[in-house]
C-alpha cells in the first residue's frame, strides 16, 4: 500500500527519536521547566525576532487555547467558512464560550476587503451589540485546501485587523510546508510581524506530537494557568521540548519541510502530465485532484488516501498528503498507476 | 544531584523508546484508529474484565473529560479536600462548568460513611434544588498522599455512590504503584467492578506521556467528540498506544511499578532508620517525611526533592519520590546523607 | 409621534396590572411556588393536551437554558440563518458551549427537506465525530420574517427531527399572533403534538415580561437547578404566575393577540393600497415593507419604526409593529402620512 | 398565618405599583433605552458620587455576569464560606467557569487579616501558577447572616484587596436594610468609594424584581453584550427602569428600608424579652434566634419563618424576617405567641 493520507500516520523523523534516546535519563524538571524546552524556545525566539514561546501538543488545543486566551467574553472569533476551527474541530471554540463568525474563502483566504466590508458593517448596525464582538480573525498559513497568503495579502488582512482592534492568529500547523514552499514571498519574520500570535507545527511537520505557539509581542497574563486549567500542561513537558529543540537544530525543520514540497510537486506533475484535473491549485504539501469514481476505485486498491468531499457531477476531490517520510520511488510508484 | 523529585522528570522506559522506534515508519491512520491503539485496548480491557479503553495525555485532561462526560449540567463532582481536582488543576473542572464539592480528607481519603452523611444531609435539605446536585464522586488510588483506599473501604464507597446514584470515578496516575504496593489487597478487576470509570496512569508509570481511561460498562456517547472538542485528540494517536501496548506486554507496567516500590520501601527504611518521622505513612512510591529546616537546607544541596508544606513549627513536610529510573545505588547516596 | 416600533415599546395589558394589583399583599413562598404560578401552569398545561409548565423572564433566557438543558455537551443546535439564537442573541447558545449551526431560511423558515439532506449527508461523513452532533433543531413560531409555518409544514419538520434523534424547539416568543393569524391552520394542541419544547410568549403578546416554557414530555431533571444556576430564577416568581394566570383567564392573551393582528392586517392593507411593496409577506403583527430613502426620512419624522437591513438599490426594508397597545386611530394616522 | 418567611412574599410597594401604573402607556424604545431606566441611572449615579448604573433582574444574575465580566479567564472568586454564590446558586459561577475559593466566615463576614494571609500564602506556594488566580472577592452587606462589616473592617478589605489586585465586589441584595440599620456607620458613598463594584438590591426591598448594579470606576468593556448573552437583557427594560425611578423618588427606597428594620428591631427586642437565644446579632431585616423542636413545632401552626439549620443539640436555628410589607400588629401578634 502506497500512503499518501495525510502528513502523520507514520511516527517522527529519526533524528527526533534519536535526540528523546539521547536526552531519556536526563533528569529534569517537569511542566516546561526543562532545559530543551528553555533552549528549542530560545531558538524559535531568535528566529522570529522575539517573542515568548510556548508548547502544546496538537493544534486544536492550541487553538482554543490561544483563542480563549486573547477573546473577552463577549467576542468571537472570525474564520474562513473552510476554516479548521469551523469546520472540524468539535465545536471546540464554542465550547469554550465563544462563537466563530464565518466569512467566505477564496480557496481557503481570507480576503481583506471583504473582513473590513464586514466590520463595517457591523459597526453600522444599531444593534450591534446584540451581537457578539468580533475580536479575532482566525487564519491557517498555508489554508486548508493547501494554498498560500502571499505577503502582500497577509498584510492587507493585518493592517485591516489593527484598523478595526482585532487580533490576527495565523494556525501554522503546516507552516513549514508554507513557508519552504517555492511559491512562498514571505519568512516567518514576515509572518510575526504581521501576527499578534501564530504556531509552527510539529506534530505535521515530522513530530511526534506538537506546536510552538508564538506571541511576538508577549504571551497573555495567566497563560500557564490557563493551558493547566484545559488539560493542556504535560507533566513531562520536555517531550515537546526535545523534539522542538530537534527541529530547529541544523534547519532540521525547514530540511522536513522542503523534502515534503519536493514529493508533493512531483505528485502534481504527475497528476498533470496524465491529465488529471486539480481540485486547488496547492503550491504546499497537500495535492487536491479530481478522480471519477473509476478511477477513484482503481487507486484505492493499491494507494491511501482522502476523498475531500463529492462533487455533484459524481467525480470526487481527493486529497494526497506528502511528508518527511514519502519515498520518492512510491511517488514514481503512484505515478504509474495513474 | 540525586533525584527524587517526582516520577515524571526522566524521559520513558526504554522498552517504550524500543517500541516507538521499531513502529517508527510503519504506516497507519490517526486519531487512535492505529493498530496498536487498538492492541492496547484490547490487552487492557481483557485485564479489567471487559469494558471500552480510551488514550489520553495526561491526567488534569483525563480527569475534566470524564467528569465533564459524565456529570449532566446542574451536576457537581465530589472530592477529599486534598483532591487533585480540588487543589492543583487550576479550576480544570469549573471551567467545564462543574462545582468541587469538597469533603474531609483521612490521609488523602474519602470516608464513606461521611459521603452517605452528607448526601442525606443534601436531600433534607428543603433547598437543595438551589445547589448543584452531586452527580459523581472523584478519589484517587493511590490518593496524593500516596496512601491506599483498602477493598473494604472502595466496596463501602462504591455502594454509597450506588444508593445515592453517583458515579465513582478513580484517578489512577499512579494505579501500578498502588496496586504493587504490598499493602494493596485490591486487583485491577476490583477496582473496574466498584467504579464507574478509572484510568491507568502512563505518565507516571514509565511512558513519556498518556494515561488509559477503562469504562467497565462502556463510554458515554458522544466520547469521542468530546475529547477532539477539548484539543485532547491526537493526531498521532499512536504515539499513546504504542506506548501503552508495550506497557502491558511481558507485564512491563507491573514490573516498573514494583520497581518503584521497592525503592521507596528502601528510602522509607532509611529515614526511619535514621529517625526521621514521617509525614503520611505512605505504602506507594511517594514518600513524605519531616525535615527540620536545617535538614532541608543540607540535603537540598545534593538531592532534588518536593517541598511538600510547612509546617506550623517551623519543619517542612517534604516528599521523595521513587520509579522505573530511580537506581538503589541513589537511594543508598541518599541514605549516606541522612 | 406614532409608535410602530415594537410590541414591546409600552407597559403591559391593563388587565395584567390589574392581577398584580389585587394580588399584591397576598402573601405568598419565592422561586414561582406560588398559587398564580401554580394555578398559571395547569391552565397552560390543560391547554396543551398535558405537559411540564415553566416560567421565565424572556426569550434569549428561554432559547439559552432550553438548548442547553437538552443537548448533550459535544451536540450543536440547528437554526435557520435567520433565526434568533444565530443573528442577535450575542453568542448566548454558544456562550453555554454549543455550536449553532446554520441552513438556508425561506422566507425565515426551515425546510424539512433540506434538513433531512444536511442529516444524512452529516452521517455519510466519515469525519463527523470530528465535527459537534446535531442534537436540536430550533425554530420560530412565527418566524423572525413574520411569516408561519403550515402544519404541513411543521409535521415533516418533526417527522425528520424524529428520524434523526433530534429534538424540536419552537421559539413562540410571539406565538398568539402566530396562532390567531387567519393564515394560521393549527392549534396550540398541534404545535405540543410536534414539539419537544416550545414557549408561549409574554413580553411581546402583553406582559411586562416572561415566557411560559412548555415541555408537552415532561421537563428535563434538573431544570428547576439549571434555571436558577444561570440566574433565571426569580425570587419572586409570583410576577410570572400572576400575569400568565391573568393572560390565559377570559382568552387575554388570544384576544390580546387577535386585536394586534387585526390592525396589522389594515396597516397592510394601507402599504398596499399606497403601491408600497412588501419585503416579506407576513400574516402576523409584524409588517415588512420597502422605502425608498425620501419616503423613510419622510416617515421618521413622525412615525418611531424599524429598519430592518438597507437593500443593495438603496432602499430600505423596514418593520412596522403591532400589539395590544396599537391604536386603530394611529393606524389610520399612519395611512393618511403614505 | 403571619409570613416572615422572607422578604420577597409579597410584590412590591404601593408606590411602585402606582408608578408602573402610571408609565405603562407610555411608548418608550426597550432594552433599557427608555427614559426612566437613565433617570433611575442618573439619581442612582448622583447618590453614589459617580460611576455607571445598570439594571439587572435579580442577585444570581448580578453576582454571575459582575463575577465573570470582572474575571479574566484564569482567575478565580474569592468568597466567605457561607457567602450566597458558595452555598445557594447552583453552582453559577462554576457555570461561567470560575472556581469559588472559600475562606472561614466570622458571622458572614470576612477577615481583611486572614485574606491577606490567605493572599500572602498562595503566592508563596511554588505552584500557585497551578491553581486559578484570585481575581476578585465577593462580599456582602449585609451579609447572609444579618450582620454587617463596619466602616474600618471594609477598610481593612478594600486596602488588602488593591495590595493583591484584587477586585471587590459587595452583593447588596438587602443593601437597604444595611444602610438604615442604627448599627451601620457607612454611607452609600463610603461603599462605592471602597468597592470596585456594587449593587443595590430591589427584589428584596420593595420591587417586583431588579437589582441596580453600580460600577464607581466605570461598567467594563461589552458589559452591555454579556447581559443579553447571559438572557439578562430585558427586551422591556422599563420595567426595571420604572421601579428604580419610583425607589430613588422621595427616599422612598430608605423609608421601606427603615420600616423593616424598626420592625426587625421589635422582633428581636420581643425574642430577647422572651428569653430566646439568638443564634446571630443581627441589626437588619432578617432575625434570627434557636428554638427547641417543641417551640418550633408550636409556632409553625401560625407563623410562617425559615428553618435556617438544625443544631446539633436537637435545636433549631431559624429565621424571621421583616419588608415594607411587615405590619405591627402582626409583630405584636407573634410576640403574643411566644
Amino acid at each position: 500500500m502506497l500512503y499518501f493520507l495525510s502528513d502523520y500516520t507514520e511516527g517522527c523523523h529519526p533524528k527526533i527519536l534519536e535526540a528523546l534516546a539521547e536526552s531519556n535519563l536526563v533528569s529534569q524538571p517537569g511542566y516546561g521547566e526543562d532545559l530543551w524546552c528553555q533552549r528549542a524556545a530560545e531558538k524559535i525566539s531568535a528566529l522570529c525576532g522575539g517573542g515568548d514561546v510556548r508548547f502544546l501538543n496538537g493544534g486544536t488545543q492550541a487553538n482554543l487555547l490561544v483563542i480563549s486566551a486573547l477573546l473577552q467574553r463577549h467576542q468571537a472569533a472570525i474564520a474562513a467558512e473552510t476554516g479548521h476551527i469551523a469546520v472540524h474541530e468539535a465545536g471546540a471554540i464554542e465550547f469554550t464560550g465563544h462563537k466563530v463568525i464565518t466569512l467566505p474563502a477564496h480557496e481557503g483566504r481570507l480576503d481583506a476587503g471583504e473582513l473590513d466590508a464586514y466590520m463595517r458593517a457591523f459597526y453600522a448596525d444599531a444593534t450591534h451589540e446584540h451581537m457578539p464582538e468580533p475580536g479575532l480573525v482566525y487564519i491557517s498559513q498555508p489554508t486548508e485546501l493547501g494554498t498560500l497568503y502571499s505577503r502582500a495579502e497577509l498584510t492587507a488582512l493585518s493592517e485591516t485587523c489593527r484598523r478595526w482592534q482585532l487580533k490576527l492568529f495565523a494556525d501554522g500547523a503546516r507552516l513549514g510546508y508554507g513557508l519552504m514552499s517555492p511559491a512562498c514571498d514571505m519568512t516567518i519574520r514576515d509572518l510575526a510581524a504581521l501576527c499578534d500570535v501564530f504556531y509552527i507545527g510539529g506534530t505535521k511537520v515530522g513530530a511526534l506530537c506538537g506546536e510552538a505557539v508564538v506571541f511576538p509581542k508577549g504571551a497573555p497574563r495567566g497563560f500557564f494557568t490557563m493551558v493547566k486549567q484545559q488539560g493542556a500542561l504535560l507533566a513531562k513537558g520536555r517531550v515537546l521540548g526535545v523534539q522542538f529543540d530537534a527541529l530547529f537544530t541544523d534547519d532540521l525543520y525547514w530540511e522536513i519541510s522542503r523534502h515534503a514540497i519536493g514529493q508533493a510537486m512531483a505528485l502534481k506533475a504527475a497528476f498533470t502530465e496524465k491529465g488529471y484535473p486539480l481540485f486547488a491549485d496547492s503550491p504546499t504539501n497537500q495535492q487536491f485532484v479530481i478522480l471519477t469514481k473509476e478511477q477513484k476505485e482503481r487507486l484505492e486498491k493499491d494507494v491511501a488516501f482522502n476523498v475531500w468531499e463529492p462533487l455533484d457531477d459524481g467525480r470526487f476531490a481527493v486529497r494526497f498528503v506528502t511528508s518527511w517520510a514519502t519515498k520518492p520511488e512510491d511517488v514514481q510508484a503512484l505515478k504509474a498507476l495513474l
